[in-house]
């Protein structure tokens, strides 16, 4: 999408921008898509790697991106159980998002 | 920065991705970001476009991107004072970051 196209209206609910702010805005969204963006990961694991969230803020995360089909989860029915964590298809599609925001970051 | 470089780590302090999301998590900050591509922009031209946000809500997100230098306040002195809000050079650097949301954005 140009510059153009995509300034040019305001940012109404339909705005693309919007729909994807809508997704990765809320905090941590963003690194737990790029711990994922690696290969699948269990709850401990994203929860390790993200220093700093709580357990129940990363089962609110992990919920709200798996009922936007952004998250897939699987659980194996072991004692105690297993739960992994990947990224669906459509979840995918946010790796340009991800190393746009690194090389930003990576520039600061 | 290649897939491999930007999740093999944790996402610790200094990753690149939590640099930027920093930044641009806050609910708004991305459609902020994406109104002012287009060029400067007067706080109630800002507040037409972001349809829904309150004005307390706006000037506290242009005050954080303006003392992160995302973003750079410039008041006249007019009666009624006339205040325009632009990207700095350091905030022009979220072009990328705004270009893969809205790409994404458009494919859902």
């Amino acid at each position: 999408m140009r510059l153009e196209e995509l300034t040019n209206d305001s940012c109404e609910r339909e705005c693309p921008v919007r729909k994807t702010a809508e997704i990765i805005d809320g905090k941590w969204t963003s690194l737990i898509i790029r711990d994922l963006l690696g290969g699948k990961k269990r709850f401990s694991e994203l929860q390790r790697s993200l220093e700093g969230i709580s357990p129940k803020m990363l089962s609110a995360r992990m919920r709200f991106l798996e009922e936007r089909g952004i998250v897939r989860k699987k659980i194996y029915p072991v004692v105690p159980p297993h739960t992994e964590y990947s990224l669906t298809q459509k979840g995918q599609g946010l790796v340009a998002v991800i190393e746009a925001m690194a090389a930003f970051g990576a520039s600061l």
